[in-house]
């Protein structure tokens, strides 16, 4: 067997809710939402079934749908992309990441990654030969050292990953640390791989790209999907968007992975995305007051909320002597809440263990649950 | 860029399919049916949409799907498999291909593939780092030398790969000629790789699964997918399936690959598994009458048609002196009809130049209107 594959273990989000069931606990862990996407965009999955749109969708992604991307970027953000060259479909944010990293790395480059990270970067990563180069964000705040990542950075150097919202912590980088980060990658000539997924998911900050930051776009590949943002996590639509060399890279890996993605959904979202704006208006504000909601919570019964910024997670720092591991674990048995122990998101540092992450996509009735069964 | 992957082209099944427009040809090239899949399979995805499986699945796949799954090698081939443990479902058989390459090799390992074969073969193995070593099967029966066969094989063979039924040529594998493989594999001691996607397309003659040769369940990785049984190529549902290690592995990279697969087309699915008998009756028959319908056809015009055993393709050879590439442009754009070049199938022979490859998953209309066309 591959000796890298070998070393992976199960996701930590999958264990954790398996737990979660064996448990009968509350389930804070994963994220994604325990309530339904809206109505109005399965409606237009079963016009597309209905449509028989039902066979293989272009590699790239379906016109339609591109388009509609691209048209968002515009609108939103005042960034122009060729929906024809700059635009590839995937099976999820996650395919994105993949094929971008085995697309753009060969064997001995490097990567910084900002740690706490998602865990498929270190696996996708890994997958193309490429070595992992973590840079702690420190907590409470999660600011990085500008020393530290200028020593992260070598002539090895091909790409560094942020995430931003950034999950698990909640934070939304500042204008002025993108731009540092953009800095260096100017100067030492990296890519930048930007996972903007949580995009619509900010609180009183405004949202904006890696690649809208002056001269970036043409090193700045981009990844989204619509899993979170219509709440639709198990549709697994996400793209990549980029210089169009970059793009004709990633696609030329997905081509080999999967080919395409769900014909039907991708119509349905084609059509979604171009009439979602009312529906963010209600998503934005359900959200920011189940963050509230949750954290208010959680702050009442003494945890030490660090309150997020954007995403639709919380993290909390646990009371001095305590383990993530041993309290989520607590957590789930005694109190019959489930939720993420963060070490799972750090290869360098141990702050992982002091913290440990709340999901708040969840119905009010059951983040009332959880606090309530935290409360006893 | 990842030299690699710098080197890959577009699959000649998009190019086919985009220069069929272009020219308005009748489109008998890349492998689809122009009609729609089973409503009643459609409805029961339109069922999971409004039952809300609309979140992330399992990433090894529906429980329910897995155990249909398990449900039909046990009575279609009298094949045991545990749902559990020993299947793994995936964005279509590519994406299967591709985890199971990434999953068993290693950079150096060779990987014996039988020509002509599906493109996206040779990238999962040079994805891998590994290196395809061909054996060319030799039109018209498309057999291979066993001496040829012993040849290709090294200490670094880790690996075989099937396909069976045949794609592009039809072929069903006979029984001996599976023994050959299988007892190679036992006495060099590498997998197989299995790609049966076309498992019920044979014609008077019944397939079995390489896995349920003698001794080879422990080293065989069974492939296959929904889009070709259903005629729904665009749900991108397959499945790797194999001993438990293996598997493991496999889901391993598809953890970090995609992590899961639409969750309500794979629910619709699960129950379509369930229920798919009679509909296989009328499937079967229909194809029959295609197949006749288009070889039949092919021949009246004078065609060298090799009649297929299985698969939805038939090959034709080309008269002396004609090559794969500029008759199949001269076809779509004097004649309006797409095939494919089967040259794009073969990396090591150049008999692929000598001979072009029909879809005729098509409506009867679609044929009879391709036939028409060729006639003048
Ligand atoms: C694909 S499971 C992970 C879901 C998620 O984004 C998270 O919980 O961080
Ligand atoms: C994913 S496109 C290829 C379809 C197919 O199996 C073929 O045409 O051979």
């Amino acid at each position: 067997l591959n000796n890298t594959v070998e070393q992976f273990t199960e996701s930590i989000f999958s264990t954790m809710t398996k737990m979660a069931m064996e448990n009968k606990a509350i389930n804070l862990s994963q994220g994604f939402p325990d309530f339904d996407g809206p109505s109005w965009v399965s409606d237009l999955a079963v016009k597309a079934l209905k449509e028989a749109k039902n066979q293989y969708a272009p590699s790239m992604g379906v016109l339609s749908l591109r388009e509609a991307i691209a048209h968002n970027y515009a609108r939103f953000y005042n960034y122009q992309v060729n929906p024809l060259s700059e635009v590839v479909v995937t099976n999820g944010a996650t395919e994105a990441i993949f094929c971008a990293c085995l697309a753009l790395l060969n064997p001995g480059d490097e990567v910084v990654v900002l740690e706490p990270f998602y865990d498929s970067y270190l696996a996708s990563i890994k997958l193309s030969g490429a070595k992992a180069i973590p840079v702690t964000l420190k907590a409470p705040d999660f600011h990085f050292d500008i020393e530290e990542l200028k020593a992260a950075i070598s002539d090895k150097t091909k790409l560094l990953i942020v995430n931003n919202p950034h999950n698990p912590t909640g934070k939304v980088f500042t204008a002025e640390e993108i731009k540092i980060i953009g800095d260096l990658a100017k100067k030492h000539d990296f890519y930048l791989l930007s996972d903007e997924v949580y995009e619509f998911l900010t609180f009183d900050v405004a949202h904006k790209p890696t690649a809208t930051y002056e001269d970036l776009k043409e090193r700045t590949i981009t990844i989204s999907s619509t899993g979170k943002t219509f709440g639709l996590t198990g549709w697994k639509i996400g793209w990549a968007i980029g210089p169009a060399a970059l793009i004709k890279a990633i696609h030329n890996v997905h081509q080999f992975s999967t080919f395409c993605v769900a014909h039907p959904l991708q119509v349905a979202m084609a059509e979604a995305l171009m009439k979602m704006d009312e529906y963010l208006v209600d998503f934005r504000a359900d959200y920011k007051k189940k963050k509230e909601l949750l954290v208010t919570g959680l702050k009442e019964l003494g945890f030490n909320v660090l309150s997020p910024k954007g995403t639709y997670f919380a993290m909390a720092l646990l009371p001095e002597g305590e383990n993530d591991i041993d309290y989520c674990k607590k957590l789930i048995v005694e109190k019959k809440v489930a939720t993420i122990p963060t070490s799972a998101f750090y290869i360098k540092s141990d702050e992982g263990s002091r913290m440990i992450r709340f999901c708040f996509a969840k119905k009010d009735e059951t983040l009332l649950g959880a606090l309530e069964n935290l409360k006893h």
